[in-house]
C-alpha cells in the first residue's frame, strides 16, 4: 500500500488551504461561504473514503481471523501427522526386529535340520554296515558248522 | 469491529450540521467564520482518524500476507507429511508380508525337522529290532550246531 502521507496528499492540501483561509483576516462573506461549501464537500468526500477504508480494514480483519483459524488447524494437523509418522516408525522398527529374529531363527532351524539329516544318513550307513558284518559272520559260522556236521555224518 | 455508520456517527452529525449551515441564507460573517473554524478542526480530526485506520489496514494487510505465507508453508508440510505416511505404510506392509513369509517358511522347516527326527527314531528302532532278531537267530543256530557237535563227538 502507498505511504499514507502520499495517499492523503490532496486532503492535506485542502486542510492547509482551510488553515490559510482561517489565518486571513479580511475574508468576505461571499468568499467564506464558497470556501465553507468546498470544505463541506471535502469533508463529505473524506468521510466516504474513511468509511471505505474502514470497510476494507474490517474485511482484512475477517480474512486474517479466518487465515489464523486455518493456520491453527493446519498446525494441529501437522502435529497429528508428526505423531503418526513417529508411531509408524516405531511399528516399522518393531516389525523389522521381528523379521530379523524370524530369519535368524529360520536359519538356526535349517542348520538343525541339515544336522538331523546328516545324522540320519550316518546312522543308516552305520546300521547297514553293522547288519552286513553280523550277517556275514553268523552265516560263515553256520556254513562251517553245517560242513562239520556233514563230515561227521560221513564218518 | 463496530458498524461504520455507528463509528462515524459524530462525523455524520458534523456533516449534517455543515449542510444545514449551507442551507441557511442569512449567515453572518462572524458565525460563518466560527463554523468554518469548527469544520476545519473536524476535517483535521477526520484526516487523522483516516490515517490511523489506513495504518491499521496496512498492518492488517501485512499480517494477512504473513499468515497466508505461513498457511501455504503449513499446507506444503502437510502434503509432505501425508506422502511420508503413505511411504511408511507401503514399507510397513512390505515388511509385514516378508515377516509372514518368513514365519510360514520357518513353520514348514520346523515340520520337516520334526519329520526328520521322527524318521530317525523309527529307523533306529527298526535297525535295533532287526539287529536283535538276527543276532538271536544266528546265536540260537550257533548254539544248536555246537550242541550237535559235542553230541557227535561223545558218540
Amino acid at each position: 500500500m502507498q505511504d499514507p502521507k502520499h495517499v492523503f496528499e490532496k486532503e492535506v492540501q485542502a486542510l492547509n488551504h482551510a488553515k490559510s483561509v482561517l489565518r486571513e483576516k479580511n475574508n468576505s462573506l461571499e468568499k467564506l461561504a464558497k470556501e465553507y461549501e468546498m470544505l463541506s464537500k471535502d469533508y463529505e468526500k473524506l468521510l466516504g473514503d474513511a468509511r471505505v477504508i474502514t470497510n476494507i480494514s474490517d474485511r482484512l480483519q475477517n480474512r486474517l481471523n479466518k487465515a489464523n483459524d486455518e493456520l491453527n488447524r493446519a498446525n494441529r494437523d501437522l502435529q497429528s501427522s508428526s505423531a503418526e509418522i513417529n508411531r509408524k516408525n516405531d511399528l516399522l522398527q518393531n516389525t523389522i526386529d521381528e523379521l530379523t529374529k524370524a530369519r535368524v531363527s529360520k536359519k538356526a532351524t535349517t542348520i538343525v535340520l541339515m544336522a538331523a539329516i546328516l545324522l540320519f544318513l550316518v546312522s543308516e550307513v552305520f546300521w547297514s554296515l553293522s547288519w552286513i558284518l553280523i550277517s556275514t559272520r553268523f552265516y560263515y559260522q553256520y556254513c562251517h558248522q553245517r560242513l562239520y556236521r556233514i563230515t561227521a555224518q560221513a564218518h
